[in-house]
């Protein structure tokens, strides 16, 4: 719309709207903050060597048994079959991921992830880790895209809030022109003052704490409590 | 989310997100407020007979002629090639329109609606005939669907208020339990001390003011200049 020379910040709501986007001239944010990238995060912060994301259960199984990783992965709320571990970022402590590899599978972030493959490079951002990837972002001077991995293609609270955090904080460095990105930062700003509130009318929020999962909500809500960046490599998340 | 038997409110951002709806069982408000929906409330707010929704210009000069009716529809901010009239609600007052077909190509909204064929019933919204279509939504007690006509498959402000606005008017005969639809609402309510200003920012705003036509925006958000229903019967929208 203007003709500043700045990088372009853009929020994709959903994957089923990536296509519409730029991706290969852009960095992409892979965003599922309950609980995929909260978690990858956490467990790169507490030493874990990477993180592989896989789509299938039974890759999962198959990569962990090669590689002798975590196998981590839920379906419907509980550990998959064949797996040991789920996807509660409260389950990789230092004492437990240090120096191993998590081979995590989750449904609507690596599908994103894989579909960003073209990309210039694919970090994921929750936010444990808002700092990080906003200063990472805001250093590199490239266009980004803020991609919300969303519930099944439908476009989630959880998600677009944090894009809108993003935004708030790294603006001054990008020309934000898309509407979603717009609507993504009033809504933070509107949440804001208490964000764990507003998300109690999330659909996303109601699936978990029928799980008993509020601990886990609160914890992937809250800045910085594991600010490392994930980027990818070479099929694997490793820290930045 | 609840036990509720209320039917369900759901908000769908961009046509190529409608496949994840229910369409076939639900009601599906077009919405496509600049200025394509705005456009057709007040030309049959005017007396229009009826208004013909078509896809392609070519569309529009062969029904147009078969059937004498008024051929308008832009590309790129004019009037098509082999069309006589143009987008703006204010080229069709009572005098001109009255007891005539009017015969309109636009691409997102007709998109969608071609799109949501096998809905229950469509009719289309827009701020000025918002209060009729809330008072046919809560009378008809079936699930709905409000879809944005949006910008080339991408989420548009313009559109996302208003289905915010509708949320915010008729929630409470309605389950929503969708986040799309509480983000809506929530910019919604965060907007509309200003719609006008807050639109400021949005893109389709900005590309409209380089026509000069701030005044056609006013109109499209300001609420019951033209408050009628349209709604579709055999290929036509008509008055309800």
């Amino acid at each position: 719309m203007t003709t500043s020379n700045k990088p372009s910040l853009e929020v994709c709501l959903s994957p089923a709207l990536l296509h519409l986007y730029d991706v290969k001239n852009s960095i992409v944010v892979i965003i599922d903050v309950l609980r995929a990238t909260s978690t990858i995060c956490t467990a790169l912060y507490n030493g874990a060597t990477s993180v592989i994301p896989v789509a299938t259960v039974e890759e999962c199984v198959n990569i962990g048994r090669a590689i002798d990783g975590i196998t981590a992965g839920e379906r419907d709320g509980r550990v998959a079959e064949g797996l040991v571990h789920g996807n509660s970022p409260f389950e990789y402590p230092r004492e437990f991921i240090e120096n191993k590899t998590l081979v995590l599978t989750t449904t609507n972030g690596t599908k994103l992830l894989h579909m960003a493959k073209d990309a210039i490079q694919i970090v994921t951002g929750s936010f444990p880790n808002i700092s990080a990837v906003c200063d990472y972002l805001a250093a590199q001077g490239q266009n980004v895209i803020l991609g919300c991995a969303a519930w099944k293609d439908r476009v989630n609270m959880e998600d677009t809030l944090f894009a809108g955090a993003v935004i708030s904080r790294i603006r001054e460095h990008f020309e934000v022109g898309c509407d979603a990105a717009i609507a993504a930062e009033t809504l933070y700003n509107t949440a804001k003052g208490d964000i764990y509130a507003y998300m109690q009318q999330a659909s996303h929020y109601q699936r978990l704490a029928k799980y008993g999962l509020e601990k886990d909500i609160a914890y992937c809500l809250t800045p910085d409590g594991a600010n490392v960046l994930p980027i990818f490599r070479e099929g694997k998340l490793v820290p930045f």
